[in-house]
């Protein structure tokens, strides 16, 4: 980042403490697989979800809550009438949003509405190499991150080995992790709702993206400590985001 | 309740043995953040879950059940006119029914059909204080409970930090639990398909509905005692109540 | 088996590194309940579960993956069409699948769907005693398993406190698993999903149908060991297949 790369544990500390303090409600919609993971995740770092995808109360939920995830995984068409209605209400009251382009790499027409869906300028989308590719056609190198970054106005977080995440200026590679949490289902998704939870108490989304990860980051490698296997890891996650203090972000995070 | 508090107790522990003992159906009608965690609250009690809401059987599976759960949850038109199709053969069957109207205090269009169910006559009905507030306009005080639960021969348990039960003349305040039982989803559609179960074996109303907020808190104690988080939580309230004793109940209980 | 019977517990284990080594894809049409379980389950072993039952891609999640599992539970009509196009995919592409009909004999609608899928030919199809009443209108005896798998080209997985597997002409009973199996919801859904990974990568579709229930039994007796009920047992079941050795397999298997 511009500011000094130490910056962002410090924040981040700083972040996970406003989710407890504030409580925010994160309005999701999302797929049938991550639902409950993801409602636990953002339970477990002091937000209050809701998960509807109901046409006529969707508008409702997102207008009062404080952020709004979409992701596109099993996108039925309710969903994606559903997405539409949210993202409308979320733009009408600029409340922050993030798009999670769950698996475009393996759906034509899913990667076509996540390429509408960016034309309706999300705040922040985390996606990983693959769908990155599917999305832009380019290699997920930093440079081509930081471009779509800064010609789109969307923070991105690409996830991987390396999370890496900029605005198109300024840029964090987040080393922390486990591979564990590539074992678990719906592990991206609640990363993503993470961010939107964050983006709720946070107005710099590159912070606030970026926090995200680092704290789920963190937690991850906490939760491995204690797992013996995925799952036992998926229960131990939730328990150290819980559980997560501004000694483990401080002490553990691997930012450049 | 008129019946000596200290009766309750030693009617759980009959109900929970009862489970066991007869495993009944419990057909389900319940939002999909709930449904894993719900069927494995059920299963962990005893019962048998049925979670279908295809309208073309939906009946069949309610006809067959000792109990049904209606859950407003993530509720869209199919679940909508599951509802309505499982609360008329539960009517004609004279199968008891449990009514959970979540997050009915966020979208005016659920409060309104959460009305036109009240008006069908569930057997009980179990929701926190913003939900008794959004359905009746009043604050969540006892006189309001024993009022309501009176005018609609409904049994109402409205949840909390002390859980309040009523079928309008008598009344129980249970005051087990652990403020864990906040931080994971669905903990409370889970209790609402716990008392629809202890419907099926109890014809009381009032005593089942108790004795599953009774059995429910008393294994959220015993589960926060070996959880390190709310991820560890989940699992160990299944364990809990799989393993809850009458030893457990009788001496944990705290009834008023 | 015609082959010996101690060949499959050798065999079981390299089916388990194969699924390791080759991550096959795994797409499953399958009930809202059982989504994230079977999809942690496939991830557990190695595999790489999707899940969409939206119409316009669902044949594309198909035509890309190793293997289709086709799943009755809560079945709405979505599903049902999903169902239809995800087979029709794989009869082209000649990619295995499996059908698992749960609950077909609390609903006739849904019996009804099953036969039709029948003589779609499954490669393999697992389900319970009763499931095979529905479905066949006989006892699930040995012999009308074996007549049924002869007559229909199907293999046929019939689990219960034995599991018997046959092809019509070989015939695998096997003793392994914990009666706290029955008492998580999904499990044979994730044992169904189980057989489909590992159809993926073994053509013999009787070895590795059985192999996927050795496998599964296998890690049931290793979770129960460490559980202490059937919360921390869903946990224990994904890390004893994630973790599960070849000497486990040889040691515990118990195949007649």
């Amino acid at each position: 980042m511009h500011a000094p790369q130490s910056e962002l544990p410090r924040r981040t500390a700083a972040i996970v403490a406003e989710l407890r303090a504030r409580a925010p409600r994160v309005h999701c919609i999302t797929n049938a697989v991550a639902q409950a993971f993801t409602a636990n995740m953002l339970l477990a770092a002091g937000a209050v979800p809701s998960m509807t995808i109901a046409s006529d109360e969707v508008a409702a939920f997102t207008a009062s809550a404080g952020a709004l995830l979409v992701n596109l995984g099993t996108f039925d068409s309710e969903r994606r009438q559903a997405a539409e209605t949210a993202i409308a209400a979320a733009t009408e009251k600029k409340i922050p949003w993030v798009l999670d382009p769950v698996f475009i790499d393996r759906s034509p027409g899913r990667a076509e509405f996540a390429k509408r869906l960016v034309a309706r300028k999300p705040t922040a989308m985390r996606l990983n190499a693959a769908e990155f590719r599917a999305l832009t056609g380019q290699a997920p190198e930093s440079d081509a991150l930081m471009r779509f970054a800064r010609e789109t106005g969307i923070v991105v977080g690409r996830t991987g080995e390396t999370d890496r995440v900029t605005d198109g200026v300024r840029f964090a590679a987040i080393e922390n992790g486990d591979p564990l949490m590539g074992r678990v289902t719906a592990m991206g998704c609640a990363a993503s709702a993470l961010a939107a939870a964050c983006l709720a108490v946070e107005n710099d989304a590159l912070v606030a993206t970026a926090a995200a990860l680092l704290a789920f980051g963190v937690a991850g490698e906490i939760a491995a400590a204690s797992a013996s296997g995925p799952g036992t890891f998926a229960a131990a996650m939730l328990d150290a985001l819980h559980n997560l203090t501004s000694k483990d972000i401080l002490a553990r995070a691997r930012v450049t």
